[in-house]
């Protein structure tokens, strides 16, 4: 960063611009195994209008502007690969408004998920999807994240309603409205939902909101083997029943679950599953799943009715990346992310299970079958080349197989730095279609640059 | 369009290449009010690469192209406003593949929403979005169309999981994939979505199936005014009943439609209302609704659970349209479409009736009223400008007031031609973003030149 990049943001934003070595260590760090990028300072705005000022300091000066939201971002995302300042919105974090007959909820980026639903917890209302880590809700748009509801209730591209957007050149805009539905020209909210930051910074989002369910009802049932599971899965979907939650663990992350949560789960190909309805609505689904479950001879069956039980059941799956870290000590992972139709999807995850059981490596495999999405958690040993090297083949091998199956290499945690390598393969010409857009939208591409569209 | 366009045409296509008055007339013409335009030519494609070889000779020949379906849009989205090639994809109208384990199907876009229905009928699966009109998918698509089972089952953003799109230039792309959600890159998807045929022309839909429902049952009810009948519709979307459609009438739709299909249903403010179960949970919903509604004063409850007296009560619904015009005999229709914040329905709806009311032009009233979407089908005398203009006056006020509420301007018909004007107030400097990704994917603006974005 030149110096009158720096004196303009510091005149900006005073001591909300920091370039100490220490905020700059903690935004360049990645959950995983992707290795991290300093940036050259980190900003820490409190109004759109700022953010938009800091892009048009950008723009002037050719900087680099990467958007940081709780930093959960399993790809990278975030890292800033040639320096810039990273824009944390950690004091952009507020409900705005809650309007609980539109069913919807403006936010700030960064607040985080579980901080909103516990805001909602009053009116009735909750935001349902939920990737498991406490992400904001800026960055959950910008990686079109989704997790174990979006089988019922959808992905962030179906929850967010509407979008406050500062473009490259600080220009403001607001895309969708407070209305349900629009045909009112370009999905400019569908195209910034998943554009992971390199299309501008969400300043504000309207989420749609969904009623608390009166009733709950939560198992777990085993089965003698994947296809088993995926065929139980299929079946309950055609049949309409409106499930919540379908999650799938395999023996291996049943293992280390037991282990981490004191459980005492059959180790066998595993699905949990969850109801939301009236009382009568949760006897009846639950039921019919039970049925089906049993004619493909599932097992083991446990209900946890119990609010206790329930809970205990969820916290030990949204445990699960930590478990499976924990059943080997001091490793690090590789997480793939891979999502297919549902008719390949036990082919799909018996080949992977194969590829995993002839490697040195241990892969225990979840996903939220329901999506047909699942992922290995590739244990590798810190600082083991041989074994990194071996986590990238094998992951390599799921991206390729997912689109030979008619698929897609992320289901859920976006490209980052860890998938771009893939993004030729599973677009074509429409990779080239996205840097043409991106071009159109950002031309000195200052807005997270490396990520996401082919090399200017 | 030169002779060197034309032979270049002709020599292609052959004989599905005309340009004959009638057939140019015939895709001159629009559903409602809007003035017709000529194209130059008609051509009738079969295949993928036909379009994509149209395409390039239209670059080559700086022609306008146009796509067509089956012509039912409401805005005059498809004429051609500066001549051109009328693309009509009557001879791409199959099914290329139904896969029942994956809930989906390939289609090409000349099919319409019925005729997929009746190929789908031994499936078990069915495509729920239902505009009313037997409008081609591919428009459907292009439009954002939706209609009266959005509620339950979204719009054609949400039925849409991938398109084969012929972009300006004849590069072919795929967006999406078969398998259920995706979070590599931009959403190419969404954004062909609701572009009305000025970023590319879909050549191939991969749809979204549902189960068709176990059980069905539809009632209708009447309501002592508009406020009583919207507070219904709220508590009954927030207390979770997953309503499949919840339809509005005013009491002169409603006489309209008695007059029309020999009904004798009250001439009040009117819900129907169909629930999509298995028996046990269509009665359950059925009595939470029916009790719902009485809390709100809701009087004449009828049910429609015979198959026949469900089939009449929204044939009913569907032939609305042309039951509004033969209450006015000789009559010609300004469709109009707004959609607000449930919130502000009643407030919308109400204030439209009374302009309406103080207008010598009559205007029933219908709407997806679960959406927050309704039309004033306002009836105009033909060739009478006094009225065309007053119509107009009462269709922007419309508008404005979506737009003041914090709705759209459309819900689901789409801007065409009669929606341009108001596209700056709805997206601001939005609109201006959708002209550059217009002229970075079209820079010779061939693709539908004259709608949708910014002049250029």
């Amino acid at each position: 960063m030149t110096d009158a990049a720096l004196a303009a943001l510091s005149a900006l934003l005073g001591d909300r611009l920091t370039t100490a070595r220490g905020p700059r260590a903690e935004h360049a760090q990645s959950e995983t195994h992707v290795a991290g990028s300093l940036p050259d300072a980190v900003a820490f705005p409190e109004t759109t209008d700022e953010v938009a000022a800091i892009l048009r300091i950008a723009q002037a000066h050719g900087l680099p502007v990467i958007g940081w939201g709780a930093g959960t971002s399993l790809e990278g995302h975030a890292l800033a690969l040639k320096g810039g300042v990273t824009v944390d919105f950690a004091r952009m974090a507020r409900v705005l408004e809650v309007r609980p007959e539109d069913m919807l909820a403006r936010v700030q980026p960064g607040i985080t998920r579980e901080a909103l639903n516990t805001e909602l917890r009053a009116t009735g209302l909750f935001f349902p999807v939920d990737p498991g880590a406490n992400a904001s809700l800026g960055g959950m748009a910008a990686t079109r994240a989704s997790g174990t509801t979006a089988v019922r209730y959808g992905t962030m591209r179906d929850a967010v309603l509407g979008l406050e957007v500062v473009l490259a050149d600080g220009t403001v805009i607001r895309t969708g409205t407070a209305a349900p539905k629009s045909s009112a020209g370009y999905d400019l909210t569908a195209l910034m939902v998943g554009s992971e930051g390199t299309l501008g910074l969400i300043t504000e989002l309207t989420l749609r909101l969904h009623g608390q369910p009166e009733a709950i009802s939560a198992a777990s049932c085993g089965f003698a083997d994947m296809a088993a599971a995926v065929d139980c899965v299929i079946e309950t979907i055609q049949s309409g029943i409106p499930m919540a939650r379908i999650e799938f663990l395999d023996p291996a992350a049943v293992a280390a679950c037991n282990a981490h949560s004191g459980q005492s789960l059959p180790e066998t190909p595993l699905l949990l599953v969850e109801f939301h309805s009236s009382p009568a609505g949760v006897a009846e689904q639950a039921e019919r799943f039970g049925e089906i479950a049993a004619s493909h001879g599932s097992t083991g069956f446990r209900w946890a009715d119990r609010p206790e039980d329930r809970s205990a059941l969820w916290r030990m799956r949204h445990a699960a990346y930590p478990a499976c870290l924990a059943s080997r000590p001091g490793a690090t992972a590789v997480v793939t992310d891979v999502c297919v139709p549902i008719s390949r999807l036990a082919q799909a995850v018996e080949e992977t299970r194969a590829d995993i059981a002839a490697s040195p490596i241990p892969g225990p495999i979840l996903g939220h079958v329901g999506d047909g999405n699942f992922h290995a958690i590739l244990l590798i040993e810190k600082d083991n080349p041989t074994e990194a090297a071996e986590a990238s083949r094998l992951a390599a091998r799921m991206a390729e197989r997912a689109l030979r199956l008619g698929g897609t290499v992320t289901g859920e945690h976006g490209i980052g730095i860890g998938k771009l390598g893939y993004m030729q393969a599973e677009h074509g010409a429409g990779w080239a279609v996205m840097g043409a857009l991106k071009r159109a939208l950002d031309p000195q591409d200052i807005l997270n640059p490396g990520k996401l569209v082919p090399p200017q």
